[in-house]
């Protein structure tokens, strides 16, 4: 829940005069998304979102993230499409920080999960992993294996604050996953945030993938190890095998993991939940206790982390 | 900026089923509003505005609130309509909140005040005046002079911590305020909070009233003397008479004032910057550091108060 820069209505009007869509009519900041602010701009001509690009976003990698949405929309994934100015542009500055407009999809993200959303996800997910396939920038991802090293020690001193024996925990998990970390799987660029928060759905389709920015490039394995621990695990922490069989089955339908890549899955998996752990983890330790922003908990990691931890194979997830 | 309450989808689905405005395509929390969670509902049908009532705001006070709303609207005032179920009623319950769905009206709030948007503020506070005259519902004023004290109370012993000397000027002012405040002046519905993000404009015209929440019966003039306050002060704490002049000039060109309101108003300004000053000032002291509100300065209405103490009569004001 975020709008962290106000927009004066002449710098918004000054602004989409670079564009032609229209005159606004209405813009409204959004409490959705974390790093970003976030507008709902209705114009004469339509809907779309206009985001400004805060701190944590480095401006250097907007040009990976606003293209590779438009690669993917002019391959069918319903993802939001960059509104390109009249000089051709998609990113321009706006109070003070990049911007840009990109359409308005319809759908609402599911506040609670069902097997019925799971299969379109992993559909989607494998979609979105073969369309791009062709798109040329790289971004590598810093919040994979060579990352969580650094991530960890600016936490370890104060870990046992969140719970007893953590950090010791952690530390054996890192050099199990540093040393066992794949390395020959196949890689892409993956969406590596694709959270319930992230997905939409329209009378029961799947309408919308939305928040680009953590893709990258990485194991394309990973990425649907991420969604087994972000749309398979249920309030309780239990782990619900038929949503995993649902996501996994219909990502296999479009694009088969290789005999290497289910292998991989109970390894990825636990790097997935040791990378959300650790950034959650962090945050924890380090939001000031006055910032506009809801901590989430990172012990629901701790226990997505030791489930990976116990299966016996990817059977265990029904792959 | 707030979104309190979540709302599933399917909890929506079966709210929207009372209603007869069409399938639900998006809803979105607006970071607007800081009292209530309120949402952009957008359906097969048109635009909407969902709002969730929290726990400031006394669930009695909803008739009153959109009862106002259908009176004002239907009287041409560009004010929220509530949209009646198919029941009837305006006002059902959703995620164990009272909740109203209301039309949505288009334009922008001026981010930054200029002379040409006071006086249509002005006249349209006029006109909301003369449409409420016949609304038979009734809400006294808590946050009128009688309120001041308790309120005072309840920050006194720490007022100092915000500027030295406080608590002893705002003891003073309040004796000066309960024994000269006016009586008998023309009474009625005031919407009491018109500030700035309570007002849009479309196109350098005044476009809708928004946030009917602190309505209540009182003197007339006084929410004159609150938009004076929120309207016509500089970011440097300075009074701009031309701004007053457009505002109270545009007011009495719909609703002259009569001569006691003119020669109440620097006290009545007085008052109006009070009542601000205390719910700050209360909120300031008393708002949680973790709170994901942001708290206002209770010192820009110190300031604003000392200038109306300053002033030698109406015409200080343009009036």
């Amino acid at each position: 829940m975020a709008v962290y820069t106000e927009v004066a209505d002449d710098q918004l009007d000054a602004f989409l005069a670079e564009y032609d869509i229209g005159e606004p009519i209405s813009c409204k900041g959004i409490a959705e998304g974390v790093e970003n602010s976030n507008y709902l701009l209705a114009t004469s001509r339509g809907t779309y979102i206009l985001t400004l690009y805060e701190k944590r976003v480095d401006p250097r990698d907007l040009p990976f993230f606003l293209g590779l949405m438009d690669h993917l929309a002019a391959r069918g994934i319903p993802c939001p499409t960059p509104v390109h100015g009249r000089d051709g542009s998609a990113l321009r500055t706006l109070a003070g920080r990049p911007a840009a407009i990109t359409t308005f999809l319809p759908g609402m993200w599911p506040r609670r999960i069902t097997v019925e959303h799971c299969g379109p996800v992993g559909e989607a997910l494998a979609r979105l992993h073969q369309a791009s396939a062709g798109f040329t920038l790289k971004r590598p991802n810093a919040l994979s294996v060579s990352g969580w090293r650094p991530l960890f020690d600016g936490s370890k001193e104060r870990a046992s604050e969140v719970t007893p024996g953590l950090a010791e925990e952690l530390a054996a998990e890192l050099d199990v996953l540093e040393r066992g970390w794949p390395q020959d799987l196949p890689a892409g660029v993956i969406h590596a945030d694709l959270f319930q928060d992230n997905v939409f759905f329209l009378h029961e389709k799947l309408s919308g993938l939305i928040d680009f920015y953590f893709a990258c490039n990485d194991l394309l394995a990973y990425d649907v190890a991420i969604c087994l621990n972000a749309w398979c695990f249920e309030a309780d922490r239990s782990f619900n095998v038929t949503k995993a069989r649902a996501l996994a089955g219909a990502y296999q339908r479009v694009r088969p993991l290789t005999v290497q890549e289910r292998e991989s899955m109970p390894l990825l998996a636990r790097g997935a939940a040791m990378r959300f752990l650790l950034t959650r983890l962090y945050d924890w330790l380090h939001t000031p206790d006055g910032a506009l922003v809801r901590r989430k908990n990172p012990l629901e990691y701790l226990a997505k982390l030791r489930f990976h931890r116990s299966v016996a194979g990817p059977g265990d997830y029904g792959i």
